[in-house]
């Protein structure tokens, strides 16, 4: 076929992301009536009311393309952060961030250094775009920022910094940070990514913002954890105005929708919603924790909404058992840890039957809980 | 500042596009209470009824991400249009599908023809992935395929095809396209963009899907138009299995809100509110021509739902005057039309306060309607 050779060979090097099950098509597989989805660390207790009433009321006007600029978002980001509107810039999901900071600024050839294990998706972007991807394996699995900062060429471009980090829920802290943007040269980009920022509440956590003074740092934010709207996809950067300015012009003129800008900011007025979203997390891994301690597996603790553990089984194996059975968690293989599983914390039920269902799984593999 | 110095200078020669003003923009600006916009060709009777009752119980699970491969709506596409759901993209809007074709295909050095004037996006996503705009422009105002195909080169990637055009609402026949189809080499990707396909009632019009066997003709529709649906971004291509899959590389898992997937499904299902729509829009069209005709202004008669007219004055002063007594019209300068104006067809009071504002303004400006 044709098409094939006129494709940019870049893309043929994307690996295409794997999407955690929905829970429809398990249902429908399995022919389970209940399933539970602690796979993409989304917020159980769901979305915030008041965010499902002003998007409700928004409907009506949906035949109306959304506003372009964000205007009232961006106001009230502006409001909540303490910074100025033209220092935001919202995407479909901080998925579209992260491939917008790709199209403004990487090159074939340059190098762009993440973690190992990290999220997906710098990988993708970097791809896209023809730059190589430098993975730095720190000890333990969190983000070893010395090595990273090691890992810088002159041919290095940008450094994505997942903090909480995703699947490990480890955190940098402040100092960390500070003394690792102090070690950058300034003409490299880093971006913190803190979609899980609101679950941290270690004193020793930064807030990536403090840093938007030094022109070349992007701090990743989104309503998909705590704010329960990952299905209307809206997520922010906040950084220097002149790098959101560069970054505005590879956005597309209608990239958010309506609804998820109406939603987001009746979202981020819903304090007590955060209160209770976070009460509930913080018990819900106080829970689990006990749990895999029972079951005498070893789990990294996480300061984020999801646990990564490890297990005598492959990955897969777990994932595949558990699924049957009505409970869907991430296999870690897609990280690079074929042994670990990522769990999201849920409501005290779905941790139940989670924890349950998987000493019912272990046991079956032959290990006694 | 050093960020600048960082960024891939194809970025720096976007022209940033300039959405037409949000209605309620326009109220703040003016201090007016009732505002009409007719600026961007949305569907004057709103959304389908049962799109927005199926979009509000979805509201409830919104904290769960989008199905990432779209499969409810695929199929419900793929039965609608009689193809298969491996020939269909769906993206964030059509402006995402446009922005993905130019992200898989898109070398720098490649040359991509367009007709003069049409669809700014097209230039967008070119300029992006650092390729060259060859704009083309016929005699008339609608799109010379002729012209066209004698623009390609041996450095011709793609061609975009805006059928029926905007914003000129002409456009090119079954039997044209399929000779300029016929004409233009394999190794060059034919876009045929038919956003407005569902308004057209020519029996010369043709529908793009048939040309997808051709294996690099991808035709793009949407749900923005007579779908009512612009605020939630839906849009799609379809083609060959074997270029969706590569397009489909280049896409972001979540691409699609689960509201909009939601909501398309039902807007599909609901043909009493496009045949409702489509009569509408039929009626409005004729009131339109004839109070232009009154007024003694020309127009190029359209066969979607806008219509392109010409003034004996500035298109910016035409909205700015029009804008002051609470009509939104799109000024067509941006398409480089400098004394032409767009307007979308409303209800029948919208038009009606449309010709009445345009020819109050028109009065002011010292002509006499």
């Amino acid at each position: 076929m044709t098409v094939e050779k006129m494709i940019r060979r870049e893309i043929l090097g994307i690996t295409p992301y794997v999407p955690g099950k929905p829970i429809e098509e398990v249902q429908r597989e399995w022919g389970l009536e209940e399933v539970i989805k602690l796979a993409s660390n989304e917020n159980p207790l769901g979305p915030s009311p008041r965010a499902v009433q002003a998007a409700t009321a928004a409907l009506a006007e949906t035949h109306l393309y959304p506003d372009g600029s964000c205007y009232l978002l961006k106001s009230a980001l502006a409001a909540e952060l303490g910074v100025k509107p033209d220092e935001i810039i919202v995407g479909n999901g901080c998925d579209e961030v992260i491939k917008l900071v790709a199209e403004a600024f990487f090159h074939p050839g340059d190098e762009v250094v993440v973690a190992d294990p990290t999220f997906g998706e710098y990988a993708y972007a970097t791809q896209l775009m023809g730059a190589k991807l430098v993975k730095v394996k720190g000890e333990g699995l969190g983000h070893d920022l010395d090595k990273m900062a090691a890992a810088v060429t002159e041919r290095t471009k940008a450094i994505f910094v997942c903090n909480p980090n995703n699947p490990t829920g480890t955190m940098n802290t402040r100092a960390e940070l500070e003394a690792f943007i102090a070690r950058i040269p300034p003409e490299i980009l880093i971006i913190i990514d803190q979609a899980y920022y609101e679950y941290v509440e270690d004193a020793a956590y930064p807030n990536g913002i403090e840093f938007k003074g030094d022109g070349r740092v992007l701090t990743l934010r989104t309503f998909s954890k705590i704010y329960g709207l990952a299905g209307l996809r809206v997520g922010y950067g906040v950084g220097d105005p002149e790098l959101i300015a560069l970054l505005d012009r590879t956005r597309e003129p209608f990239n958010v929708n309506r609804i998820g800008q109406v939603a987001a900011v009746a979202a981020l007025a819903d304090r007590a919603h955060v209160a209770r979203s976070l009460e509930m997390n913080r018990r819900g891994m106080e829970q689990i924790y006990r749990g895999l301690a029972d079951l005498d597996l070893s789990y990294i603790p996480s300061v984020a909404n999801f646990i990564l553990f490890s297990t005598p089984y492959l990955a897969t194996q777990i994932f595949e058992e558990m699924m049957k059975r009505g409970v869907i968690v991430r296999p870690a293989h897609i990280f690079g840890l074929p042994r670990q599983v990522r769990v999201t914390i849920g409501t005290e039920e779905q941790n139940n039957k989670f924890l349950n269902v998987l000493g019912a799984v272990l046991a079956d593999l032959g290990k006694e809980p």
